[in-house]
C-alpha cells in the first residue's frame, strides 16, 4: 500500500541502521504500552477491538438521517473532532462533498464563517453531529449553541431526532445535554486522544454518511498495523520514516553559520489533500512540539505553491527537509484533448491526463529540489485514494509519529501547551468558577 | 489605518534606532528608483498615475458582462495572477463571493479541482478572466484551453464577449490568441511583477466584478503610500515592521545550542482572510527567499489552530516569531444569545458578539505566547475591512518587504529559482523547441 523512497533524502542505510537498538527498545514500548503516555494508545487494536454494538447503532442512525430526508450533516467540532472527518472525505470522495453535503463549523470564533455556513443551509434538511469529548471547548459549544437553536426552530419538538452527538462516555456537558434531550450519542473512548481518533466514531460516523465504507477503513488500519508494528526496522517504513525525519532534524550544518534542518515542508500535488496536510500538522504538532523539540510542520500544495514559496525552496535558507505524499493511481482520469487550430501550442500534450502532467511536473520539481537546491526530499507513494488507502495510510502517520517523539523522549500523547491560552481566555472573558 | 504594536516583539526602540543610517539610504534608493531591480518599481506611483483609458475600458467591460447575464466570473491564474484577486475579495465582501461568484482555477494540474470548479459553472452563466503575463504558464494554459472549450460550446460564436484577457501589452502568446479572437484585453505594466501586481487590473477587474469600488482600493495604496514612503523611521511602520523582523532574524540563539528565528508565524483569525496569508506567503517567499537567505513565512488562522499547531507554537523549538494581523472592526457584529434554560453554561457570554470572544482570545493568545512561552509577537492593528483598507495594507506589506529584502542584500523583485522546476518539467513532458 505504502513505499517510501529515501533515495533523495540524503540518509544512508548505515545512518538508519544504527538506529536498531533504540528501535527495538521503541517497538518494545509500544507492543507492550510502556512508553510514556501509553494508557492513550488504545488505538493500536482498536481497529481489530472495536465496540460491536455501537457500530451498529451508528449504521442504524445514518440510516435514520437519510429517511428522514437530511441532505447535509453539519459536523461541529474542532482539532482531531474536524480534521480527521474533513482530511477523511476529501482523500477519498472529493471536497464536492465536503463543499455541499458535509459541513463543518465550531473550529474558530469568526461571524462571517458562521454566516457562511448558515447560508448554505437555507432551504435544506440537515443534522447536526457535535463532536466534544468534554463539551467545553468553546469554539464549538458556541457553535453547537448558534446551529441547535437554528434546528430547533426548524424542527421543532423533533428537533431531537436530527442531533448527533459524539462524547465521552461517562461524563461531561455535552453527555448531559444529550441524555436531557434524547440526542443520540456516540461514545469516544477514553484511551484514544484527538488526533488520533479518525479512526473511531469521530472520524467514521462522517464519513460514513458522507457514503464511505468504515469497514474499509478499518481493515486498512488493520492492515497497516501488521505492516507497521513489525519490529525489523529494515522492512518496517512507518520506523524507517520516523528515523530518517529523526537524523534530518539532527543534522548540524553549523559548520555553515547556519541552522540545522527544523522544518518538514509536506507537501501534496492534489486539491482534495489540502485538509489531509493540515491533519499531518496536528499530528506532528501536537505530538512533538515539546519541551523546545520537534520538528515544525508546513504544508505546500504543488504546483500551486510552486508560484508561491517556490522561490523560497528552491534558494532560501536550507532549513527545511520536504516529504511528498504521492498517490500513484490517477483519480480523475481527466485528459487533456487536442484542438484543431493548436492556438495555444499545447497539442503536444494532448492524450495526456493530468495525472500525468502532474507527475511530470513531480518529478521535475524533486529533481530541481533535491539535485539543483540540495534538499533533502523524502517520498511517501501510497496507491491510491480508497477508504482501505485512508486507513492504512493514518495508522502508517499514528507509528512514525509516536517513534519519532520517543526518538525525542518525548510523551507523544499529551498536549500540556494547548491548555494556557483557553486558560488565559476564559479569564478575560470572566468566566464564572 | 495601520498601527504597528511592538510592544510583544522583544526589540528594543535602541536596536531599531541603529538601522537609521541604513533605512536613509535604503529610502533614498527606492524614492530615487537606485536599488537592485528597481525597473520593477512602476506600482511605487502607480496608484496616482495608473491608465486612464483602461479603466474607463474596464468598467465598461464589466457592465457588458453583467448585462449579458454573466453570474459567475471565473479566474484562471496563479501566483499572483490568483493571489491578489482571491485574498482582495475574500478580504472586503468574504468568502461566500469566491464560493459562488468569482472562481479560480489554473493554479494546479489536479484533475479533481478542474472538475469540482466545472461542477459549480453547471446551469449557470459565465465568463472567463485569464491573466498571465506570458501565456506560457502551463497550469494556467492548460486550465484556458480546458475551460475555453467549455464556453465556446456553451456561446458559439459569440464565446469571444465573455473572455476578458489580461496579459502583456507587447507580446507572448496569449495576446496573440485574444488579438485572433477579438477579446477584450487589459495590460499587465511591464514594470510591476506578480506578487505586486493586485493594485493593477490583475486583482483589480475581479475585484471590480465582485463589487468591490476599485477606486477605493488605489485611494488606499495612495494614502499607504505617503504614509509609509516618510524617510522618518520613528514614524514609519513599514519601516518600522521591517526592520523589527531583521533584527529578530539575526537574533543569535547559539548559546542555548538553538537555531535563530527563521520562521515568521502570519497569524489571522477570520476565516475570510485565509488567503491574505497565502498572498503573505508569497510575497515574503519570492522576494526574501534567496541566496540561502529570508525569513520562511508560515500562515495560521486562529483559534482553529491552536488545536493544531498551538502546541507547538507554545512549547516546540523557539524559531520563529509571530506576526499578527488584527482587524480592529467587527465585520459580522453576530452575537451570542441568551438560552433560556442555558444548559449549555454559556449564558455568561450572552450579549457578547463572536468578535469580542475572538478578541479576547486573541489578548489570552498574546500573553501565552508572549510572556510564558517567550516567544516574540508582532501586532499590525488594521481598522477595518474596507477596500480603502485592502489598498492600504497591500502597500504597506510592498514597501516593507522590498526594505527587508534590501535589509539583506537581496533583490525584492526577481525569483530566479521559480524557473529551474519549469525547466525540469518542459524536459520532461517533451516540450517542442
Amino acid at each position: 500500500m505504502i513505499k517510501l523512497n529515501l533515495e533523495n533524502a540524503f540518509v544512508s542505510e548505515k545512518q538508519i541502521n544504527s538506529y536498531r537498538k533504540q528501535i527495538k527498545t521503541i517497538h518494545n514500548n509500544i507492543i507492550n504500552r510502556k512508553g510514556t503516555g501509553s494508557k492513550m494508545l488504545d488505538w493500536i487494536d482498536w481497529p481489530d477491538n472495536y465496540y460491536e454494538q455501537d457500530f451498529k447503532n451508528m449504521v442504524q442512525k445514518n440510516k435514520e438521517l437519510k429517511k428522514l430526508g437530511v441532505e447535509i450533516l453539519l459536523v461541529i467540532g474542532v482539532g482531531g473532532s474536524f480534521l480527521s472527518a474533513k482530511a477523511g472525505i476529501d482523500f477519498v470522495l472529493g471536497t464536492n462533498v465536503t463543499e455541499t453535503k458535509v459541513l463543518f463549523i465550531g473550529t474558530d470564533f469568526s461571524g462571517s464563517h458562521i454566516k457562511q455556513i448558515e447560508s448554505k443551509l437555507e432551504t435544506k434538511e440537515w443534522a447536526i453531529c457535535v463532536i466534544s469529548k468534554s463539551g467545553t471547548t468553546l469554539e464549538t459549544s458556541l457553535a453547537f449553541r448558534y446551529f441547535r437553536k437554528l434546528l430547533i426552530n426548524k424542527y421543532q419538538e423533533n428537533h431531537f431526532k436530527y442531533v448527533v452527538a459524539i462524547t465521552d462516555v461517562e461524563k461531561g456537558i455535552l453527555k448531559e445535554i444529550a441524555a436531557k434531550e434524547n440526542y443520540f450519542t456516540l461514545p469516544i473512548p477514553s484511551g484514544i486522544g484527538g488526533r488520533f481518533s479518525g479512526l473511531t466514531f469521530v472520524g467514521l460516523f462522517p464519513m460514513l454518511f458522507a457514503g464511505i465504507n468504515y469497514k474499509d477503513v478499518l481493515l486498512g488500519a488493520s492492515k497497516s498495523c501488521k505492516d507497521n508494528l513489525n519490529p525489523n526496522l529494515a522492512n518496517n517504513d512507518a520506523f524507517r520514516y520516523a528515523v530518517t525525519r529523526n537524523i534530518l532534524s539532527k543534522k548540524l550544518l553549523f559548520y555553515q553559520r547556519k541552522p540545522r534542518y527544523s522544518l518538514e515542508i509536506f507537501t501534496i500535488y492534489d486539491y482534495d489533500l489540502l485538509y489531509f496536510s493540515e491533519w499531518f500538522k496536528q499530528l506532528i504538532a501536537e505530538s512533538e512540539g515539546k519541551n523546545g523539540k520537534g520538528i515544525f510542520p508546513v504544508s505546500a500544495f504543488n504546483t500551486r505553491e510552486l508560484h508561491s514559496l517556490g522561490q523560497y525552496l528552491q534558494d532560501g535558507q536550507k532549513i527545511f527537509f520536504q516529504t511528498t505524499l504521492w498517490i500513484n493511481e490517477d483519480f480523475e482520469k481527466l485528459f487533456i484533448e487536442a484542438q484543431e487550430n493548436d492556438d495555444d501550442n499545447l497539442n503536444y500534450l494532448a492524450g495526456k491526463s493530468f495525472h500525468e502532467i502532474n507527475t511530470k511536473a513531480f518529478n521535475g520539481i524533486i529533481d530541481a529540489h533535491a539535485n539543483i537546491g540540495k534538499n533533502p526530499n523524502i517520498i511517501i507513494n501510497l496507491k491510491n485514494r480508497s477508504a482501505e488507502a485512508l486507513g492504512y495510510v493514518w495508522y502508517f502517520f499514528f507509528i512514525s509519529t509516536i517513534v519519532s517523539s520517543y526518538l525525542l523522549n518525548i510523551n507523544p500523547f499529551d498536549q500540556p501547551g494547548v491548555e494556557i491560552y483557553k486558560q488565559k481566555m476564559f479569564s478575560l472573558l470572566g468566566k464564572p468558577k
